[in-house]
């Protein structure tokens, strides 16, 4: 059973998802036994993608056994509950198992390797944002258990959903407020605001910055930007998105020494299929590593207290130091 | 030191405040130890508050000694930093130390002992909430190190802050809009709802309902709501606020055995100091265990999912079962 709830104050949607209780319980299932090792294709849905090379995968694309969001083709329609509102819990929720190696890490993998992911992503995001019931699509990965993972074999999840999220409109409008005061988009600033000052960046080559963001909300928060303005992460060029695989693999590898492999989670930020205007938004990756619990005053107001700079941060993780604490 | 730093494109405020990173890092600090226990006023700064009775305190408030906010009386002001904003982070940061015994739990506590913290964050409300540069006010109560707790003595914490946070924000322009189309009180259509329907309440009495919300966010997150109308919790009447210690002792302690005590965040929601209207607004506490971890896409998107129907928790807690996995 899949149901999505809209809470009537805040306007904030929640899913009821029961079936996804029965997940896995043992995120440390070793090879014989993982369900996304090689030899046990049988134990996931059949693949929707697989990218083959001498007769063998080496990345598959399945849909998510335990679905947040159940398949569908119609657009679910909201319906009064009492007083709330609710509607059918439809969309699409794929996972793309990145190798067939169980212990491999991002940075691991050779660019070639990187990039062939990456072109999965941007294949598997165009098919599902051409679906005309879904409103947003979100890339994201969770490494390690407290980010959420149930599984340890490298993977991560596209979810395509039947309307807009509360924080994806709250980002959306706040980046179109930047542009229309400024002319300007928020994020292109701030690619030329930090790689000019080079305080809080953490890797960089021609089209790709790696920052410890201003205002961080987690210590260690981490965002990769594109330098060439682009809404969409899923029209990004091919031969611009290659480069990301260095200044990925290098802020992954500063993350994993100088926080000693800390659970992280990484998300793809990236413009609503239904989007007109293109000028004020940028694509980009946000990884926030789980060195610290939320308290109740974080979730209370949304207002993060932090207690390393994204300045010290930075210095850091560039200078292969240990985070405090770790 | 403490910085505020404002999201140029969210509008989200963090906190930098580099001098928590020393807060006592064992949570188990026993008896003859612990800051917070009868012998060792000392190791706090001075009371603000005491309630005492027989020559002993039973409650005592003291300035945070770790504080995410420096006390300060002037409205701070935001300053450009690059294309970025800040400003210093002023504002108060207090610690309601709720018994002197260690090992309490709330309802192990008098509904008398109860009635009288209630009345203590009261008074402490008013005070804050009347300073001129305080915009907002956050009660809040952390147990446990998964729930962001640094110490086990039973404590709860106070912050004043000089903004109002985005979360803040969207609640009260939805609860707005919600009143100016229905005139009613959003939340006081859902104590109707759910005190008619009975299927999400975990305890209730003349005064007070706790229910497991219909869009809870967590499994198990449980809101407790006045049935009278009041937007500030500050003023609520002492002659009604006593009839919370039943309610709030028997949710918690159905809490407590369903899910075996699992750490928890505990906030109170009430309107800020310089809001005007009070219709459309009804303070309440919302209680979020932690049994499960947020994954990259309730990071990204503010949209949760839950695996656990309120209904069904309902059912649980007031059958006495266990919790799924617990």
């Amino acid at each position: 059973m899949s149901e999505i709830r809209k809470d009537i104050i805040s306007g904030r949607y929640v899913i009821l998802a029961s079936n996804r209780i029965s997940r896995p319980n043992d995120y440390n299932l070793a090879p014989p036994k993982c369900p996304f090792c090689p030899g046990n294709e049988r134990e996931t849905p059949p693949a929707i993608l697989e990218i083959r090379k001498n007769g063998k995968w080496h990345i598959r694309v399945v849909p998510n056994k335990f679905p947040a969001l159940l398949t569908g083709e119609k657009k679910p329609v909201l319906k009064r509950d009492g007083i709330h509102l609710k509607m059918p819990g439809k969309g699409v929720h794929e996972v793309v198992i990145e190798t067939p190696k169980h212990d491999a890490q991002m940075y691991d993998m050779t660019d070639g390797e990187i990039h062939e992911v990456f072109k999965v992503y941007q294949e598997r995001a165009k098919a599902i944002s051409s679906k005309s019931h879904i409103k947003y699509l979100m890339i994201f990965k969770n490494r390690g258990r407290h980010a959420g993972a149930s599984l340890v074999h490298p993977h991560s999840q596209i979810i395509g959903m039947p309307m807009l999220p509360v924080r994806v409109v709250n980002e959306l409008n706040g980046a179109r407020e930047y542009y229309d005061a400024h002319l300007s988009c928020a994020f292109c600033d701030i690619v030329r605001e930090e790689s000019g000052r080079q305080k809080r960046v953490i890797a960089e080559n021609k089209h790709f910055i790696a920052i410890e963001p201003y205002a961080a909300r987690f210590s260690f928060e981490t965002w990769i930007l594109p330098k060439r303005h682009e809404g969409r992460f899923e029209f990004f060029p091919e031969t611009k998105i290659k480069y990301i695989a260095p200044v990925l693999k290098e802020a992954l590898r500063k993350l994993d020494y100088s926080l000693n492999k800390a659970d992280f989670n990484l998300l793809f930020h990236t413009l609503p299929p239904g989007e007109k205007r293109e000028d004020f938004f940028h694509w980009h990756i946000e990884i926030m590593p789980k060195i610290s619990y939320m308290a109740g005053f974080e979730w209370g107001t949304g207002f993060y207290i932090n207690t390393v700079s994204p300045e010290k941060a930075a210095w850091i993780l560039n200078n292969g130091s240990r985070a405090p604490g770790i």
